[in-house]
């Protein structure tokens, strides 16, 4: 549809089935995923873990033995940490208890692996300025049949993000309402390039380009004698996104200017990390070659 | 907000007044009006006219007079049909029986006269792509002070498209979600253009237009001993879009054919009005010179 990704988590809300919602949060737009349930008139428990940190799966069972819920939201890729959640794992403890598990997959989708079929996913959305690497103005979801035809029964759930009109137009390779043209051009050339590309290879990529991130955390912090940190554990960092920790807490905006000075912009961190933390999107179109430039950087920025 | 117009109109039925909701009918877009608000859950009656003509004062205030509402919806230029409704005069007869108007202009703003302010509208909505002339992605709404203070009150509005939480971003001129930039852009552009036109000279060359197509409506009629006519009466006819019932009816897809083999693309009829009509927009950056060009296009089809 024509939205941002903030649209895609409404449409996943707004056709879930009715009941109590469980919100995964770890992070600022995990934490959205529950105040825009909260906004649709739903009832919300959070199963929330430390910014940076991601979700268990015997915890999460404890929490769905506990009550009843009719869905769990889930950040696939937390934009905000550099998190990753074993989506895999956590959506099939949701159906041992025959709940749907909806997720966000936002900074995820084309640069981390997510496989819809195999691992028999309810409904995942995206947006097409992250990993797609395309202007935003695109938000994407892909919903199991079993999730669309229980939407059916959902009274009040409007029609601009109601998966049920947007599924049947997309079988006649058509949109409900007026589609955003001009970004549509610019999708199918990027899906092309993706094709070409192979999505294993794009992941790999990915996967490189945060190994290197990480690789330079280690060594400039050796060098520079100062503990520079990866938010996230090893094992749960995001292939698509790293959120540092700045030695001097509070300095975050002074070091974004000071890395714009050597000509490249990075991303400030998000919500509460605002000041204290700084991220580098290895997303989309970037290599490692892309990536270096934007360490070296940073390097020089942390350096005088 | 990045979406089509349809979203706006969510966004007017979600974010108004609790209650039943009257929708003024007459053609595919205002019949869409009336099932969005159905689909959000709301109560809605029709006041119901034939596709082409336009709603009248007392025929509305007999209907707020018998029932109580909490708001009307109306299209100001139906983009279906070409009929122009009198918006001022329909809110203002609203407003005599404390009602709220929502105004669907999406082929209106920016070439049929509306003054929000001075009328003392309550909410506004269009798109991008009508008479603004822009890529479609882009949905635009002003909303009156009252109609954002009442919004605070009512429960499960969404976030999407929460009028209480845009008109908050917008005083700050941002967007609560991530906006499509590469059209904001182009709206920008479009602006400074509109802007070095004037309004008052924009609507009067969108009139020049409409009365050109209505001229060559009477002369190609007579010329071509047929019986061409514009579906929305004289007095009540769009500024933008001329919906023009053909000579024969169940002809439409194959005169739209012959038109374009004569490289000039022009509207088909709309819904109901498919095979029966076509359609010319006169609107955005046309002017009679270019509207010429269509209409001799149209003769020649016609005259075979």
């Amino acid at each position: 549809a024509a939205c941002s990704a903030t649209g895609m988590m409404e449409s996943a809300i707004r056709c879930a089935p009715p009941g109590r919602i469980l919100a995964l949060v770890n992070g600022a737009f995990s934490e959205r995923f529950a105040h825009i349930a909260t906004m649709c008139g739903r009832d919300v428990d959070r199963y929330e873990v430390a910014w940076g940190q991601t979700h268990a799966v015997p915890q999460l069972e404890d929490r769905l033995a506990a009550r009843k819920y009719s869905a769990v939201t889930v950040a696939h890729s937390e934009t905000s940490t550099g998190a990753l959640n074993d989506v895999h794992a956590l959506s099939n403890a949701a159906h041992r208890y025959g709940v749907m598990c909806i997720i966000d997959s936002v900074s995820g989708l084309g640069g981390a692996e997510l496989l819809f079929d195999e691992w028999k996913l309810d409904f995942v959305l995206t947006g097409s300025q992250k990993a797609f690497a395309l202007p935003p103005g695109l938000g994407f979801a892909v919903a199991s049949p079993a999730f669309v035809e229980q939407a059916r029964g959902i009274g009040n759930r409007g029609v601009y993000f109601d998966i049920v009109e947007l599924d049947a137009y997309a079988r006649k390779n058509q949109t409900p309402s007026t589609p955003a043209v001009s970004l549509m051009y610019a999708l199918e050339a990027q899906l092309t390039d993706i094709a070409a590309e192979g999505i294993e290879a794009r992941w790999e990529r990915h996967r490189a380009m945060a190994a290197r991130v990480q690789q330079w955390i280690d060594t400039t912090s050796k060098n520079l004698r100062t503990d520079l940190a990866n938010i996230a554990p090893m094992g749960a960092q995001s292939p698509t996104v790293s959120t540092i920790r700045l030695p001097a807490a509070g300095r975050g905006e002074e070091f974004l200017a000071a890395v714009a000075e050597r000509g490249i912009r990075i991303g400030g961190g998000y919500g509460k990390l605002k000041s204290s933390t700084f991220r580098i999107g290895h997303m989309g179109d970037h290599t490692t070659e892309t990536i270096d430039r934007c360490l070296a950087a940073c390097a020089s920025a942390l350096s005088v």
